[in-house]
């Protein structure tokens, strides 16, 4: 009567569903209207993430690039650094774009004056509650605790965490002689959430060089976000999911050494003495020939290789394959396309339901009181004394 | 020279007896003497648990009302919403009786005044800590990841939470005009409360119905409490643990959709094309018929129902078994009568021993200092600007 | 090409490493400069765990006493009492010399003065994550879920966490008429640290005394450290780590009840009759000596002991082994000598790279700003009210 397999994936989904619709409340933060929040809650969930996720983990074209169109093994995104991280980031940048700055974030000479968070301590617990349930989120893509993977998986994650935030750490030391812990912390989430695609993928040394590159790319992407493009992203939810997301799955195309995943989008990809050749799970015939050519026979003696990126020999894989590069291009640029537009279209939308922006009152005030009924710390003194907004 | 099972089944049920005995801790907040709260620790854990616990889940007479009065399987509880949790609140609720309520709490006029918690963040991750927990609350009560049916039961508990807070924030949001974040926390652990009990027994919209309904029972639960029996109940334990355990328990009398918890409490109902009868394990004779019904001989071919509730059918279930009902009613009445019964009487009779309130100038203080002997926050202003305790 | 075994080892010792290597922030914050540590956290990781890790854990000397020099089963620590958290005591011992108090700590009079922290919630909280995070140190130290003395491990660990929390509470009471919370966190905490050593070879009533033992301890240490050695210790991590690590695998040396263990360190030892005997795994002959011993035939019958303390026939083991006490010994005063000594070297000379402590204003101010770059709580007020740093 029950499928629990079914009930397992759809608990497992909806916590990535979720993800994906909580990532654009980072960037939006401090002037989304609530009432235009919840019909939002409706609406994610049921395009966007639907559509996107099922283009790449649903068999749609996104994961039959390498059977349509010989991409490596299709657009492969392991546990979601595209179809979770990069989406959530994409509607982060077109809600961030339509709802406009806080009042105050950018001066009347149009530079933008730092909010910061009035507590540091929550921005801690809360990245390593993060981090924690990122142990649940990739190494349990595995979708089965038997699948020795999954170990591997695991120091990846703990890798690239690490050395995100140890980039980002240096990287605001360069540049302004002191470590930030705010962006030591969207670091370590620009680690987890690039690893986040190739976990399975790459070794120990690519999971440590994907998180280097996505600690420094994230803190040039919140300084070019804020200065360059003039948007408002209190939590730099759009560097760390967006870009960091894209960073992820186009790493995957460059770094993964062949060790996992063979067969993946339908897609056989045979060597043997460096030579190359690829068979597609598409019937008997090419059945026969693949058992045929991974046999003991005079014809046989063929491997069988995993998913391999354009710089796959520099870890010790067996070639390098632009192709698969190719396939993941394709989806970072879908995603952008497809899921930005999209969203753009319905926050100019919904606004038309319920406003997108708080009133200026209430954003002034905060909106705990006149959005929630209720305010977060009746008994302290707050002061905003470090805000721009005041005066 | 060690039963592993039994050290497991100790540490589990362990945190079980806990949760009970911390649930009144709530309710009694503000004014209990630590003093007494520590006998109080002993008594809670070694009698009423223990007592109400037994007759659940050890064989004792609730779980036996389908063998000796033929209500149903007995009292059923799953995870624990009448063992766990209406015990808890109704010690709570005794609990907040004998103690009366907060100096300032009701005014001259007997209206209640709002005494708000003094940081919302606080209870915001201390709900959804609790919400994680729940998902080794209630899928482990399955006592072994071998049995499938813990996934349902973690789709349930997940979806029975969400709406139970949804339904909380429509129903603060049609009173006042605002959704409350706090009422919004407890309609998720009323949710959870109420799945407690039937989280294995019912289909996922059963899940999400008793969810709303939850949600929209502790916000009237909450001003009943406050408003009518004029008890004084800081964080509405009572409502959240008390009122939706019982709802809990009782749903499952109601919606219980028969695939699950054959032969619970000794008792079969075996149905064939519309016709039920009931075998109980009494014996070798009741085991043969037992074999030969559900056999594929001529007298065979009949089915073994799960649990099944008064309105079963609605949910797809085999047939309406309103003796169900009968028994999860029992089991909640019991609830109410002995363990607020027994609470009532060991609050007045330890409070001969030590005191069960604090003193008045302890409390106007707040008992950190006086009771504790340490301030929380010493560097910080704190005014209590918002508190009618004040003046 | 991978060996996942290796990567599960590698994930799991990096987070014991990690663990010895943050326990000295505790002692040494609020005045150790950001640099320094920097620094240090590279060479913690690559010497001191390393070698005394290898020492006890990779079959070193340690390991081996039980075969070199007939001590019990060598020096044992199941999770960590001494590899981790003495270690980490130790190094919080020589930073806290090396560093010095915080301005301020100590008055003209030489008398130390009371530096609260700044939000008790803090505290519990992170108490409770730690207490969360022992449930998978312990218990995960089998390696394997198929080990069923995994539940008597975790029950051992929760046991002996409240008796450390009860024993430090009452002890607090009894000095000075209050129980304090902070000081009860203290004590949960010297509870876990003393059990993670012995928490697989002990019975229930030997980890309840073991944990009694180390709330009183913790409280005499800590009073201890601060009014006699004069050092500054903000958080208590010498003596919740190193003093009640020590206590760990003494406790094993002297409650070990032989049910756990048999041939660990290489060494079996046979009983019959109150008649012991040793064997060691050290070839053919050994082993079909073994064989003999504890078949059915003639010279057989012999039972192969598990690790046994010195009061083993207390907790109903077969004997009293105080060479295994002897070995633990020898495991504690290495950690000392060896890890404290290493650890005051390198804070002498690392000063000369970068200076340990944080320059006198900086330290003043509070480091957040001065070392991190960034406010905790730009918004609020705080006062240092209670901070004799002040005026």
């Amino acid at each position: 009567m029950f499928d629990t397999a079914i009930f397992c994936l759809f608990l497992f989904q909806m916590v990535f569903m979720d993800t994906t619709a909580t990532i654009p409340t980072g960037a939006m933060a401090e002037r989304w209207n609530f009432k235009n929040f919840i019909i939002y809650g409706f609406w994610v969930g049921m395009f966007p993430y639907a559509f996107f996720g099922n283009w790449v983990w649903g068999g749609g074209w996104l994961a039959q690039l390498g059977q349509t169109m010989g991409l490596g093994h299709g657009h492969v995104d392991f546990a979601g650094s595209s179809v979770v991280h990069m989406c959530g980031g994409m509607i982060a940048l077109s809600g961030a774009a339509v709802l406009g700055p806080r009042l105050g974030k950018f001066g009347p000479d149009g530079k933008a004056r730092p909010i910061p968070g009035h507590n540091l301590v929550y921005v801690m617990l809360g990245t390593f509650i993060l981090a924690f349930g990122w142990f649940g989120f990739n190494p349990g893509s595995t979708l089965a605790g038997t699948d020795h993977r999954i170990a591997i998986i695991a120091v990846n994650t703990m890798l690239c965490s690490a050395s995100g935030a140890l980039a980002a750490c240096l990287m605001m030391y360069f540049k302004f002689g002191k470590p930030d812990p705010s962006m030591m912390c969207n670091g370590m989430l620009a680690g987890l959430v690039a690893i986040t695609a190739p976990c399975a993928f790459v070794s120990s040394w690519g999971a440590v060089l994907i998180g280097l590159v996505a600690g420094t790319l994230v803190v040039y992407s919140v300084f070019f976000i804020e200065g360059k493009l003039k948007l408002d992203d209190p939590v730099g939810a759009i560097s760390v999911h967006g870009t960091c997301g894209a960073w992820g799955v186009l790493s995957l195309g460059l770094f993964a050494n062949g060790t996992y995943g063979a067969g993946w989008g339908g897609v056989h990809k045979l060597i043997k003495g460096g030579e190359v050749m690829r068979i597609l799970n598409d019937g008997p015939a090419s059945i026969a020939k693949y058992n045929e050519m991974t046999g003991s026979g005079p014809t046989g003696g063929w491997t069988d290789m995993g998913v391999t990126g354009a710089l796959g020999k520099l870890f010790h894989g067996p070639m390098n394959d632009w192709s698969q590069f190719g396939a993941q291009c394709c989806g970072t640029l879908t995603c952008f396309v497809f899921v930005a537009g999209f969203a753009y279209v319905w926050f100019k939308c919904s606004n038309l339901i319920f406003p997108i922006r708080s009133v200026k009152d209430d954003e002034m005030e905060g909106l705990d009181v006149p959005e929630m009924g209720a305010e977060c710390y009746p008994d302290y003194h707050l002061t905003d004394k470090s805000s721009p907004r005041v005066g």
